[in-house]
């Protein structure tokens, strides 16, 4: 016999597919949702309605855009520079170099990383769009700002190699101590990454 | 200029109101709606919208129950021991005592505990239902299962204080060692209270 009412059994079990999630955590939620005004329930399922009928991804940088709009903002923005490519993995990663606040080129998402693992390979990436883009937008510069990992710098790895001998400059995210870390507790690892990459005064 | 689309914003920021979840977790929980299997936001939606309409509360127990039926299954099923009652704090609390499958009676939710801070009194708790059901279930023993904090104890004290010189045994969880927990490791409170409530064997 079920101790709980189905309409909230089926809404913990829906909630515990996000990640990081257990039944626990998603009991937390949905009781909370029971008990707020009724109104929350509704807007979080009217939102979660539009989600995939209203989210659509830029042709040209693959960032996410209103359905319907075939190019991002950021791309079509004059004040924006074509000419410098920032690549990156995921479109959210994107917001997070727009908190910076200090880039003015565009952006290009991959979509992913290649990872033999996980069976994603490098032509399910976006790098053949990246590739047209280059010649397209006459672009100078390629940021690639992908993770510090394993995939991330094997993707970087990749994409160098595509862009060959076109006359591209090709940059990444500098590698070191983060802003506001003591050097004894930074890993050996990212102190190796900071002394090779140390600069002059 | 927004970086990310309306519909996306809308269910970050729906996300959000659940309780610890910031705006990094609902981003995260946002994006990975987005990327499954669009049917997988559609489940959680239906469920959402569902919520409100189909959950309501045993007009007895105050136990969650499907809307439009009147009292809870654990109440009327025939097994269950009505003259013994587990009063406990919030819906949830059942589930965990019946996956114990250590108790046979009944239960009364009291909906939260006495909180002045909260401006919690114990007219908006159901506890004059309570007092109602000892006389209409001929009750012989309420347990008093509400949490080991200053709200459960007073909210505790108090319905004892209501109950009064009724002919009703009054019970609580028994405070101590968790199982499993090594003796070093637990907390004063919890060790004198295990001390006083010592068991002779």
């Amino acid at each position: 016999m079920s101790v709980l009412p189905p309409a909230l059994e089926s809404v913990i079990e829906t909630l515990g597919v996000l990640p990081g999630v257990g039944s626990r955590t998603a009991e937390r939620y949905a009781y909370y949702l029971l008990k707020a005004d009724p109104a929350s329930a509704g807007r979080l399922a009217d939102a979660l309605a539009k989600l995939h009928s209203e989210v659509g991804y830029c042709q040209k940088t693959f960032a996410l855009v209103p359905k319907g709009q075939a190019i991002s903002d950021l791309y079509v923005n004059p004040s924006r520079d074509k000419t410098i490519v920032a690549v990156v993995a995921e479109p959210f990663d994107i917001l997070a170099l727009e908190k910076t606040g200090h880039f003015r080129g565009t952006y290009h998402v991959l979509g992913g990383l290649v990872s033999p693992v996980d069976g994603i390979s490098p032509d399910q990436l976006h790098i053949a769009e990246l590739i047209k883009r280059l010649d397209e937008d006459k672009v100078k510069e390629v940021i690639l700002a992908t993770n510090a990992s394993v995939e991330g710098e094997s993707t970087a790895l990749y994409i160098q190699q595509q862009i060959g001998k076109r006359k591209v400059k090709i940059s990444r995210l500098a590698r070191g101590l983060p802003v506001g870390v003591d050097l004894e507790y930074a890993d050996q690892i990212t102190l190796s990454r900071a002394l090779e990459g140390r600069t002059l005064l």
